[in-house]
């Protein structure tokens, strides 16, 4: 089947970037000692994971639950890490019944969570590995002296094996305050065998934290808007895309693609400056810069040529991981041909 | 199964808020002699369909085709419209192999949309009802001679119907652009048995049209922060939520809940001036302003009373059609109460 026949709105991916992408992260990380543990929480796709599991990645990072249960019954259940505070009795039911047949870390930033973790582990006679989350503006603790008293709250902790620390993002500016908690971790005795920075923006920088033991990346194997913004991605690297059709053409000035924010998810990325919700590859000068959930309105005026009704394009997105959550399967090409169909596997796992 | 047995994050609505905007705008539509034609595009439910055609509703909106399958398949099989320019082999295919099973319309706004559509019914010798829209800025004809040209094309177009005109939105200021539009029709002989108006927002303005035959309206069953902003709904009234947990606290000023743009989607909304992603019911000083995939960030700087972590949260969607796009099943609850567990059923229908 070639690309011409698939119907529209299409979540595709090209092969081409999408190798050339696992294989320059891969490197990259190799090269400093650093382990890559993909975060899969960007394609959802355990076919995606085991082509990075088989380029050298350490293991993989699943942000829900539901994520890593679902990667695990497809074979990636070497070594997952869950950068979340689990809470609740549902979901420790369903951690610690995952944590005997995987080996397991999740993230902890409170004691309410280190204390839920705890209960659980020993009610099913498992160990559920934990790093303490330095926070960054997300989750996480604020200070090194509550790191460390988390630490120990873990390290004492019956059925918790306490790994060390994780911080996102982990950009060069990150470093000062994981070397304070590391060498607090280091007057307390504390271990801290991983030590976990993260997001694709800066993966490239990585090797300015010499602390970092592994790295957590996502959105590296499709890119999108704000890769091709920062130039970590050339626009063949942001090989993943949503497939439209030009359905409408109400001005000279406008175009109406059938992909709104039910393919393309509702988010927007800054490019040159300006808001977007899509990069339109056939017409560089062309701006996305909104949608409905079906209709993605694309001003035209800068163009000198323009598409027809009926004309297909492809969209560099946004922002890839609410995107791909927005589809049920993955058209994955190699010049124009779909050589294979994946499923998104973890779509929709949010609990 | 109450609401406090309900894992985190999860689709809820409310079933008596629901059933009173149910009633309180069909109420509406009646006292005026206007057709209401509920769009399923935002809860894409089969089970909210039925509620809103017991109710009196003249049929039913589908932002697409895939939609207008499963809602037919579901037994809403009387009268379809579908205010979106079909183009494509394979969805002509589709959309006639429905018309033999439905009442079908469908928008057109070019001639490119007319002759595909009028190929594929007389291809499978069925009638295809067409509308054409008038630009309000998303798609349509941009005057009333476009408009007239169109109309005539549709007349006598072999497998079409020519069932009037639609404008999306539809406030009392569209009302000069349409009346234009339905004199040149009268002048040309051109029929509108359909003169069809849209958008929750402007539904009870809808009377200053006295052109409109019919309203489609999508998000007044849940509401939703704008909703809430403009005042047609009241919190009560806002029946579309996320539950969701509180999973960090990493300063006094910040809670992080369980649900971000995976279960809420990207949207945002604007409220009392402000951008959110969502309204959290129990503290209505904080605002949640932002959101990663998986973390919902809260500012709670305004809040006297603070929320704990494991404390759950009701969040009113900033918009609720992207929204229930991410969730497989609603939680319908009546005082607390699990009274059914509904499919989205058409979630991901985006062809």
């Amino acid at each position: 089947m070639r690309i011409e026949e698939l119907d529209t709105p299409a979540l595709i991916v090209d092969l081409e970037g999408l190798e050339d992408n696992l294989d320059r992260y891969q490197r990259y990380f190799d090269q400093h000692g650093i382990g890559l543990r993909p975060h899969i929480k960007t394609h959802k796709c355990v076919a995606i994971a085991h082509m990075q599991m088989r380029r050298g990645a350490i293991g993989i990072t699943c942000q829900k639950l539901g994520e890593a249960e679902i990667m695990a019954a497809g074979g990636i259940d070497g070594d997952i890490l869950i950068p979340f505070n689990i809470i609740g009795r549902q979901k420790l039911e369903r951690l610690t019944a995952l944590a005997r047949r995987t080996r397991l870390t999740v993230a902890a930033d409170s004691r309410y969570t280190i204390d839920g973790l705890s209960t659980a582990a020993v009610a099913r006679d498992v160990e559920v590995g934990v790093v303490i989350e330095l926070d960054q503006g997300r989750t996480g603790v604020p200070d090194a002296e509550t790191a460390v008293e988390l630490g120990k709250a873990v390290d004492s902790a019956p059925g918790l094996a306490l790994r060390g620390v994780m911080i996102m993002p982990a950009p060069p500016t990150a470093r000062p305050f994981l070397r304070e908690v590391l060498d607090a971790f280091d007057r307390a005795g504390l271990p801290h065998p991983t030590v976990s920075g993260g997001s694709t923006p800066s993966a490239f920088t990585a090797h300015e934290i010499p602390e970092l033991t592994e790295f957590r990346a996502g959105e590296y194997p499709v890119g999108g808007v704000k890769h091709l913004d920062i130039g970590t991605h050339t626009v063949a690297q942001c090989a993943g895309r949503v497939l439209a059709t030009v359905v409408s053409r109400p001005n000279s000035d406008r175009a109406v693609v059938d992909a709104g924010s039910k393919s393309l998810s509702a988010a927007t990325a800054s490019l040159n400056g300006q808001t977007v919700m899509g990069y339109v590859v056939e017409y560089p000068q062309a701006i996305l810069g909104g949608a409905s959930e079906e209709h993605g309105q694309i001003d035209l005026s800068n163009c000198d040529r323009k598409p027809e009704i009926g004309e297909r394009v492809q969209i560099i997105l946004a922002h890839p991981c609410p995107c791909f959550n927005e589809h049920d399967e993955i058209y994955a090409l190699r010049n124009g041909q779909v050589e294979a169909i994946w499923s998104v596997d973890a779509r929709g796992a949010i609990r």
